[in-house]
């Protein structure tokens, strides 16, 4: 009878949580404080609210701020007219007479959107401040202050100031009308075309409200892979209704632009850029978009790139293509986002020596169109040929958002061009939906890579938030993992990922650590057990993955097109760039690309210092070995192994560190909530399974090149060579076309 | 001041609501009972539980059966080894020695399933047995006894008997492996075969549970446009985890099977039924799946109807390919559900006049193949020929699922064949995700029809239940309208389809009213104002969709392809049968579709006292006037308008009733949660719009054969037909293929 007793009790428990900790509410969640010493603190600490909620976006702030410290506090929290003690100021110099008497005596230089949070004594009152110089500056502010108070810090004595590093900061969603999601993991579109513009899904406001708790303020809603009906008046008037939700939480909507929609939709007969009519017909559906969307963002393009039509088509540039759009724009105030993700063009050579499976001719030919090369080479030669609106949206490595990459060589070399940085916040090529993978670390790499272009420190986030070449425009995206699964993300740590974005895009001095700290107080608890194990675990994450999938410099080994699980072996795809083997070159004597002077020479894309950390293969940096330089399986490692041993231990450490992360998690079964607890409990059993598939099939097809044993402390394979090559997938999740 | 603290409170209600009625919950809503009175009561009639939980199932009744006690009463409900006053004891004779003693002495004739809910005064104590003669029939007491406190109903001197009439009751899902959903209008399939089996969502056990509460006893859990693929070991492995899950909760899977999978995935040369390499591979795949799942439900097999490949491609009759499949089921215990609706066979001779346009020849030479005639002439003359474990599946009327149908033909046609009905939940000609139409009364009405085949009262109902023709083997299916949408169903009232269909499944005594108030109950409130407004909602909103849509037996005028919106102008379809203009044969003399002996006879499939109602078309029951008569434009009604009239005002009766529904919801506006009310708000603005677009669209049409005035009463369309024409939507869900 007490066996029963207790299944019924944990069942008890279960239930209890269904509903509490599905997911949905992200990082938002405002439980009362359950520290009842720090909870008395702020009960004393807060006693009411001044706001005046003269805008609608003063009136999300107030909203969001007496909600919340009500939920937080499990108190009531009056709204007056008039400051007594312990009492919040929230509001801007125009809505405040007490805000605008604080901004006259003290000077806060917070440019846009930036906000402060400080003590102050007004009238023998202590009060809380949170002020800032525009209404969405406000309700940054108010969110900077909840979260204080859900991380448990302290709100006595503040004085925060804090401004966004980076004015356009955007969630590109690869979102087709047909509610697939290109590399989506987490169910379909959050978008509902069918029923916009008169259905209002209660998602499209948590949506603005998540992102405005982070500091996004900007959403690409459609595909690069573009369709042009999005730009006719039936869709324009379901992305109006968008726009209007959006409005309050300071996010702008932007669609990305196919270049021949002037043909597609406009019954043109070109779309070249230099063309009047097609300059006309732009400008009109420019004009049109701006009577309905007074503050439309602007347009992003994918153009001349797989597939997607361009200026080039009409033997144009992509200055000629972005500058006619930008043209367009310029009377709104919109922006272009111009993709510098782009490789077309090759030489006819490449491809015959590719066909021939003439292994040694392609790789002399490949030399003159290693993919690395093109998007330098394209965009380079028009540095200082853009319109003042434009921006050039780069990935942060040169190939495709690999586990790992260099920077790409565009940063420090477009000095007269606003760069953009595009990360992948969606995981392609990391595990997709089932990996935990925190790409903090991964941001951070590449934001402080140094690009040496004024000297050392020149770092990528210096280049990106204009304080090097002195850019006012600046911008970053992250193309989102948000799907309409009901906890956003599909995997719980998806969300850490989204979190992160917006953290770094707000402030880059931010670390991976500090942002996953916060984030695991906000989403799961501020327990010490908790956050330390949670943030282990995060950390090592990225190193895992990269080590189980492609460790010491290895690259787009995944499956073609879906890009799910191992398939190194992979040489029959449409083109010699979409193939495994045209990234790691395994032969007899060795692996890895060759992409110093002897080889592709992408190397000397980047400036000297740069350069120089990987240009020697016995002092590059390990972690970028292979992607550029073709070594024997005997080079000698740092470390004084065989680069051949070396490989297979570091496919072995991602599986160990993904081992290690299981039982980290399992130490948390009693802190966590049952519901997340499983999820993420399943999420590490798929990922162990899928490194050990990677870790096996990896090695045992290398090792066909290498003919080496597998060394001691590497688990061997359980299956075979051929095992693995056979399992195909074709209905793995992500490959969604717009049609 | 006092308007932004008005706002605010406003805001905090909403916040407040957020999690709680998202819909996710479904009508297991197990809040505390509001009403302070009957609380008491309760409490003082429910003191505590008595249940060994001895089994999976009992387990899972144990739990529900305690949590949900606890949560209505809001006091512990402890669980204890003896009996004592006001307890409630749950089980089985095999679980309970009590259970065993009371089932000794009284004899209920339970059969499958069924279970009883009776008060009881033993060894001097008062108590609530819960008893069945199996686990499932404890579990369904359980959500029974629940039902009456979540409905507020009296719990003393309960006698309650309760057994389903029928034996399968069955979800039919038509999710493809891509987890799109042909006809899902709620998202994506809330099968992720990807993730599958390592990850075990949450959803498949709340899925499980909810159909369980209402006593669904089967998934078919793939489309019956079928894929071979999902035979395979991988996605048997996937089926196992998910049969697994739904296993405690008495639910079976079972899955769509391919006809020529043999040849897809067996590597044969045919799929032959007669072929003994086919019956081997089908025997030995049977056992496969019977090894993995030993309780595996069975089949159902779309063949030879719309493009799936069957029997008759091997010359073979469909009684052939279903006997071919049952013989490999029957060492198992498995089913198959042979699916009725075929209309492959046409002449060459109706082909080719609707090619011509010749229409008048069409009319003539349809006569021999009328759609609605070939599920009873393919199946007729096959009856008596299945073997005893083939069930066929006959849509509830002769074409497609539409607003309103007479009965199949085959219903009473068969009496050696037990027939499964096979109903639509999900909304595809009834206004698809966004149109609130309850779809009870559609059920009662084919229930309720006479066939006569043993005199009156011989009632479809009877016919599936097995008591006319004594069949033991009896099922029921709807397909259903179920998707990863939070809610589950997209509207909200998308629920109470789900709900009406497993409560009539079980009952088919039921009146649609009464389910419609204890689904509203147990979903909204027991408020009186609350239930008899959204009853009368309703009840009224199937009559609505009607007479908007397809008044007086209009029918299958929808949108081509996709069946969204009016398009009874289109003849163009890839099939004669596919086009508006084949159903409703409008033309200056008059319109519908003449099916009597002067026309395709359809009606001879009708016994005489059924087909006498309708035969006349001075005396024709007028809702199905236009299914059966060609009849003038000037044909005198029963009310003495002519047709033309009479068939404007019904469709302006249809928007009137729309308009009046959106009434009905507003004055709902403070006895519903935000979100609900909201999300309904908006699905009714839609609905309202698309009513008038389908009056005017209609009408307009219809005007240009009538060529009469719109009458007084009825408003003037305020566009013109050829707006309607241009109207097209590519991208509106629910095409999903498997693809």
């Amino acid at each position: 009878m007490i066996k029963i007793y207790f299944i019924v009790c944990i069942s008890f428990l279960t239930f209890s949580n269904i509903h509490a900790e599905n997911g949905y509410r992200l990082w938002l969640r405002f439980d009362k404080i359950d520290d009842a010493e720090l909870l008395a603190q702020y009960r004393n600490t807060i006693s009411a609210v001044q706001i005046n909620t003269t805008s609608p976006t003063l009136s999300v702030a107030g909203k969001e701020l007496i909600n919340d410290l009500q939920s937080l506090l499990d108190k009531k929290i009056p709204v007056q007219k008039n400051i007594t003690e312990n009492c919040i100021v929230a509001g801007t110099p125009a809505s405040s007479s007490i805000i605008s008497e604080i901004f006259s005596t003290t000077r806060y230089d917070l440019k846009n959107d930036g906000f402060i949070i400080v003590s102050k004594k007004i009238n023998d009152k202590n009060i809380i401040v949170i002020g800032a110089t525009n209404d969405i500056g406000v309700l940054y502010g108010v969110f900077a202050f909840l979260r204080l108070l859900q991380t448990h810090q302290a709100i006595t004595n503040l004085s925060i100031i804090s401004i966004p590093k980076i004015k356009n900061r955007i969630l590109d969603h690869w979102d087709n009308i047909n509610r697939t999601v290109e590399r989506g993991y987490a169910g379909i579109s959050i978008w509902n075309w069918h029923t916009l513009p008169d259905y209002i899904d209660k998602r499209y406001i948590d949506y603005a409200r998540a992102n405005a708790s982070i500091g996004i303020n900007g959403s690409v809603l459609t595909n690069v892979n573009a369709i042009s009906v999005v730009l006719t008046r039936d869709y324009l008037l379901k992305v109006k209704a968008l726009a209007y939700v959006f409005r309050p939480y300071g996010i702008k909507v932007y669609l990305t632009a196919k270049f021949n929609a002037p043909i597609e939709i406009g019954g043109l007969q070109t779309a070249d850029p230099l063309d009047t009519s097609v300059i006309n017909w732009w400008k009109k559906k420019c004009n049109e978009i701006y009577e309905l969307i007074p503050d439309f963002g602007g347009f992003l393009i994918k153009a001349n790139s797989e597939g997607q039509p361009g200026p080039q088509g009409y033997g144009r540039t992509h200055a000629d293509g972005a500058n006619m759009l930008a043209d367009a724009l310029t009377p709104h105030g919109g922006i272009v986002m111009w993709r510098a993700f782009v490789y077309d063009v090759r030489t006819q050579k490449a491809d015959e020596n590719f066909e021939e499976g003439n292994n040694n001719a392609l790789n002399n030919s490949i030399a003159a169109e290693d993919r690395y090369k093109q998007a330098y080479d394209e965009f380079k030669p028009l540095d200082g040929l853009f319109r003042k609106n434009v921006l050039l949206q780069v990935k942060n490595g040169p190939i495709d958002f690999q586990p790992r990459e260099p920077f790409s060589s565009l940063f420090g070399a477009m000095p007269y061009t606003p760069l953009m940085l595009e990360l992948q916040l969606t995981q392609e090529y990391l595990g997709q939906g089932t990996h935990l993978v925190y790409e903090a670390p991964l941001f951070k790499e590449v934001l402080n890579a140094d690009t040496y272009s004024h000297g050392k420190n020149s770092t990528v986030a210096k280049i990106i938030d204009g304080s090097i070449d002195k850019h006012s425009l600046t911008g970053i995206a992250g193309v989102a993992n948000i799907g309409n699964d009901i906890n956003w993300t599909g995997h719980p740590f998806g969300q850490a990922n989204w979190y992160a974005f917006g953290r770094l895009a707000w402030d880059n001095n931010l670390t991976a650590t500090q942002i996953a700290d916060e984030w695991i107080q906000q989403t799961f608890s501020n327990n010490t057990t908790v956050v330390s194990t949670i943030e282990k675990m995060m950390m090592a994450s990225r190193e895992a993955v990269v080590n189980y999938m492609t460790p010491l410099g290895l690259h787009h080994i995944m499956g073609t097109g879906n890009h799910y699980g191992p398939a190194p072996w992979v040489d029959n795809a449409g083109r010699p760039d979409w193939n495994p083997v045209y990234y790691h070159r395994a032969d007899d004597y060795g692996i890895g690309f060759n992409r110093t002077s002897s080889g592709s020479n992408a190397l000397a894309q980047y400036l000297p210092q740069a350069k120089q950390q990987w240009n020697d293969s016995n002092n590059c940096d390990e972690k970028y070995l292979l992607w550029f330089h073709h070594v024997s399986w005997q080079h000698k490692m740092k470390d004084g192994k065989i680069l051949w041993d070396e490989l297979c231990d570091k496919y072995q450490q991602g599986v160990d560190t993904v081992r290690w992360m299981k039982q980290q998690w399992a130490s948390l079964k009693y802190f966590i909530d049952d519901e997340r607890y499983n999820s993420v409990r399943m999420f590490l059993n798929i990922q162990q399974k899928e490194a050990l598939w990677w870790k096996n099939a990896c090695i045992e097809y290398f090792q066909t090149f290498s003919k080496m044993p597998i060394p001691p402390g590497v688990e061997k394979p359980d299956k075979t060579l051929e095992y693995y090559e056979q399992l195909n997938f074709p209905y793995s999740p992500g490959i969604g076309g717009n049609n």
